[in-house]
């Protein structure tokens, strides 16, 4: 039977509404951000609910039938693009707002619902959903928890894993696993749920999630801080978190070479401080009562200025002036501007040797290539960086010697090759720098026992 | 090939300081604290390194012997008892602490390292180390990883799995997967470190971890509440989160039933408020500032107080007196003195239907058994209760039918009948309950796709 066959009989059982040929969604975007290839799918299936997903995934398991799920398409590795002989399988018409439960403070959803509507739902209902990316608009809770994402405010409230009570998704088989589990303790038998969350669409389809709701912070202080050097940056990490009860929010550091070049190639910013200083921070810290929480912010501030681990500070005076500094921090949304073909990476590290590290990427990129760019930030309190290299002269996939470099250091110093963006195509092949041979087995067996055709988004992550 | 033969070679490898026949650990407890039979092992397996489990498990599946993993010997489900047949596998040996990364704020240290070893340790080098239960003593902490253990502290702080970055572990066929991984952020391929944690024992053997550390608190109020319904108690429970800003450490709710069985039974404790209330809560909540931690706690409950949120409180005035309380929530310790063939339950529900759930369970109990003794108190923040009920006149074991009627309640409920404990083979018959039959078999595939002949712990979970 070919794969045509089974585009036949999904659309039989489905219908053409839910079931739409190529000659149908034309010119629609079927790739995702990451600029790497993607083949056009022989169908795309939009269910509407749960039972039809199951269906969908039951006739293309008896058709052999590969498919590759795709949410808002914002991925940066690859991971939601087809290799070819593919159907799509759309959360897209899954996008409602369950229920918000505001006793035991959840919020239960469809898998295609974007971000930005989560977080707005929660605001509304007097909640705060603190995910929170660039993507926002576009990408979906189900994307996010297929790659785990994480953003800016990992450093208090973890990784999309740690906003998510109960996974309801479905297996190729067509069976539904998991469920609408709103208990925060749940230790009866293994936890699914986290094998899902970060399997990039290789086991099964999420369909509906019970997201965990936290208290809205009603104070946040913001300040932009320039630093002598590492080790000052890890201790005054150490120090806020000790100190600043309410919670640090963020803990962005800025290599000077990133903030020197932001500043000189787009013409919005503004350098917070009168002196260049080899590190930078934005500090924010969120509470609830403003008037406690900003005095005991500028205690703190002023007493790491007066121990010298703070060389200048600048305490954001009300909210336009906390985004002037966030738009420094958030610039890589404009590189195109400047640096239209850099390479980007995505590592972590342990937070002692983040420094190092970052010393030694830099070091090996300019031996090799004198005039590169190199910008270094991120979210230090979570041990994660990026690094953004541009040769002058590179095409926009033309990276793999930049790869190697940057791989390399991140092996030798135990470190991650994906911190937050997955693993996909884009990073399949240094997969085994990161994990032992027998993890990657083992992934390999979990696959074959979940999915032992092999149809949920073939060739990803391994 | 017979066990004692694996036996024989076992010995032979790892020599007769390793591997202890039945004649030679005489009267060493083999059994957990459940009281469910416990069969002696064919020889205990005492290693010292990762290699040495790596060298034994490769052994033990050369003569398809099964193996039962021993920590401290403290779970309540018989997950670490031996059916017959196996032989034990203790981690005692492997108690070290191997590194304190005070700049990255992890741990590293081997699976055998008793729970309050390790939050001595972090203490002394100024960091906290959240996970806290009564076991602390004797508890190690691979069996809490195994269990994936929970306590008074979640509520602010996560369960075991939320204190763990980096996972080794041993497959049964002795492959070594996993490492010290000291990153925070790392989506490489799937995270076999949550399918590991709370699998019991039945998918790997865990040898060494990194723990997450955390700033030590050094602000503590406590107070006693009573309340009028429950309603108000999850209503405090959604003020104390959301202006709390430092964080509540603990909410601990008791039903009055459970308040004055206690305090009518153990001579040694005082109700701590002049009245009598429906509901009970004790109310911890941590900063750094002690004076302003102080006043905002007097303020809210205050305001808690006013609005009739709480109808009596009492603050503690010092460490002593917040003891008196906790006295009163850690009684479950001396039932043995009143009522010792209790059966007890440890259940969770989403935190809306508590009140509910507890109150159905109590009714049906009585119904059934009116001269029953119900006493019901546990974790709200967490949606976890447990519930211990005496029918005077029954056996230990005897407690089928008390079974019954509470997991009944938690399948109608869509709760979880182990919160916190596990499933062992104490409530492996009620699997089904609180898992799909898909999510059963997906289980069983994975064990298959990790211990192709079943060797680790057989015969629990599932």
């Amino acid at each position: 039977m070919t794969a045509s066959e089974a585009v036949v009989v999904l659309r039989e059982a489905l219908g053409a509404q839910v079931v739409a040929l190529p000659d149908e969604f034309g010119e629609r975007r079927v790739a995702d951000w990451s600029g790497m290839p993607g083949a056009t799918p022989l169908a795309i299936i939009r269910p509407r609910t749960t039972q039809e997903v199951a269906q969908a995934l039951a006739i293309c398991t008896g058709h052999k039938q590969p498919v590759v799920t795709q949410g808002g398409l914002t991925g940066l590795v690859g991971g939601a693009n087809l290799l070819g002989g593919e159907v799509a399988l759309s959360l897209e018409r899954m996008n409602r707002i369950v229920e918000i439960d505001e006793v035991s403070a959840t919020m239960t959803v469809e898998a295609g619902t974007p971000l930005q509507v989560v977080q707005e739902a929660a605001s509304a209902a007097g909640f705060y959903f603190p995910l929170d990316l660039g993507a926002r608009g576009s990408c979906t809770i189900g994307g996010n928890l297929a790659t785990n994402a994480g953003g800016n405010r990992v450093i208090k409230y973890g990784m999309m894993r740690d906003q998510v009570l109960g996974v309801e998704a479905v297996l190729a088989s067509g069976e539904i696993v998991g469920g609408l589990n709103k208990m925060i303790k749940n230790n009866s038998g293994y936890d699914l749920r986290h094998l899902l969350i970060g399997s990039e669409g290789t086991l099964a389809v999420i369909t509906r999630v019970v997201l965990r709701l936290r208290p809205k912070p009603t104070a946040t202080a913001t300040a932009w801080c320039g630093l002598p050097d590492f080790a000052a940056v890890t201790t005054l990490l150490a120090r806020a978190q000790a100190n600043l009860a309410p919670g640090v929010s963020a803990f962005e550091v800025m290599w000077a070479g990133y903030h020197d070049t932001v500043i000189a190639n787009l013409k919005n910013l503004r350098a917070p401080l009168a002196d260049a200083h080899p590190f930078y921070v934005l500090l924010e810290s969120v509470g609830t009562d403003p008037a406690r929480h900003g005095e005991a912010f500028e205690e703190f501030l002023g007493g790491m200025l007066e121990a010298g681990i703070v060389s200048d500070a600048a305490i954001a005076s009300n909210e336009a002036h906390a985004r002037d500094f966030w738009a420094i921090r958030d610039a890589p949304g404009e590189y195109d501007r400047f640096i239209p073909n850099c390479a980007a990476y995505d590592v972590s590290f342990s937070i002692a040797q983040v420094g190092d590290a970052a010393a030694q990427c830099e070091a090996r990129l300019r031996a090799r290539w004198p005039d590169a760019i190199v910008m270094t930030y991120g979210h230090l309190g979570d041990g994660n960086i990026h690094i953004v290299v541009d040769v002058p002269g590179r095409g926009k996939q033309d990276h793999d010697d930049l790869d190697a470099v940057i791989y390399d250091v991140t092996r030798e110093f135990e470190g991650s090759i994906s911190a937050e963006h997955g693993i996909g195509t884009k990073k399949r092949d240094y997969l085994h720098l990161a994990r032992r041979e027998a993890d990657i087995a083992s992934m390999r067996a979990i696959k074959a026992a979940l999915d032992p055709n092999g149809l949920l988004n073939p060739g990803k992550v391994f």
